[in-house]
């Protein structure tokens, strides 16, 4: 999980311009950050700032300035002191990083409600996302234009992913349909997957999971109620 | 973040049952673990498993063994040589540690497509949540029917929780409305918030926030990505 390509290691210390060093490795805790800093920092821009200091971003993202200065030095970006962060050019550095100067394409599986609500949800577009394309295995949803797009059968899967150059998909499928449709967007070429499905999806080394569960949320902020309430005792 | 009731810290060292230590103080890290382990078991005791070993828990919740028996070794619970775990012991266990012995109480906000869509999930049910109330601001959304549920006006979110005893609030809003559908959250009593809007939420320290952000979390997939394309360089 580290960055293998990151100058740091590697004997250039010269920074692309004043002021910015060379990315070092990022490690995976700051990079699962970084969306949260450009998501402050687009809405920093949107009301016109130009300048921000780590107090302020730190607020926004909701971290404290020190892990966010310690974050952004990962990125080879230190901040002027008395001056603090250029906006846009920190917005960039951040983008670049997470490699969304290039719009990233994806598909999602399974159009059930929570497969509508992602395929309808304006945000992709602002964050570098476009969606490409939908599948869903019922005969009764096939054929139907959701967001805009019809909905593929699962036979047409990597056809629509190969087609499109999807590399990012999406399973909003049932728990028991997921690793088959796992299964089918890797066969088809896909390196990334966002699952929410509940179960663990077992795929190749080369392919990144991110798995969003929602009852698993809501059982760890049951932890913490719990907790609370002093009940610890069995 | 860790337990302060915890007995290991203070004391009685004395187990429950043959065989469990007490739990001691739960890293948040193993907190975010123990839903994926809990939804093994129930696969495990679904398919009839009475015993299951470390290896075969961890590979079902994506983890390696070393982790699982750590993590399992701050609930006390360390299996037995040659034998394993005891499935329903463990899932009782974890259910006793995470708080899910009493049904904890949901208030959702926000019936937008993914309101609907977690009204809609079954799996809540079975993992230890009931859905009590739905909340919208749209004068269009408010009164209709969504899972079973009235939609209720946003003048009526305080007294929908106090009524219903709901402590935990979900916002499914846009992010422009987020910060003030939690604050009303807060005030009417709920101690856990999970938030699916993309910005930052101040809440005060007794409450605790859980954020999904969906396009954060491909974001950090387009990361991986981007990486192994090897374009690190900018």
């Amino acid at each position: 999980m580290t960055a293998p390509g990151g100058t740091g290691e590697h004997g250039d210390t010269r920074g692309r311009d004043a002021g910015q060093g060379p990315a070092r490795a990022v490690p995976p805790s700051t990079v699962a950050r970084l969306p949260g800093y450009l998501r402050a920092l687009h809405a920093l821009a949107a009301e016109g700032a130009v300048l921000t200091s780590s107090d302020e971003l730190a607020a926004r993202s909701g971290v404290t300035s020190a892990q966010l200065r310690k974050d952004l030095s990962f990125l080879g970006s230190y901040g002027r002191r008395g001056v603090g962060y250029d906006v846009a050019h920190l917005s960039e550095r951040v983008e670049v990083v997470l490699g969304l100067t290039t719009q990233r394409r994806v598909v999602i599986v399974g159009i059930g409600n929570l497969g509508h609500a992602l395929a309808n949800y304006s945000g992709f577009a602002d964050r570098g996302f476009a969606v490409v394309g939908l599948v869903d295995a019922d005969p009764d949803v096939v054929g139907t234009t959701v967001a805009g797009l019809t909905v593929q059968p699962f036979a047409e899967l990597a056809g629509l992913v190969s087609g499109t150059g999807a590399t990012i998909g999406v399973i909003a499928t049932p728990a028991a349909g997921a690793q088959v449709v796992c299964d089918a967007l890797v066969d088809a070429g896909v390196v990334g997957i966002l699952t929410f499905a509940p179960r663990a999806l077992r795929v190749p080394a080369h392919v990144d999971v991110r798995a969003v569960d929602v009852a698993s949320e809501l059982q760890i902020l049951a932890f913490h109620d719990r907790r609370r309430t002093g009940t610890w005792e069995v």
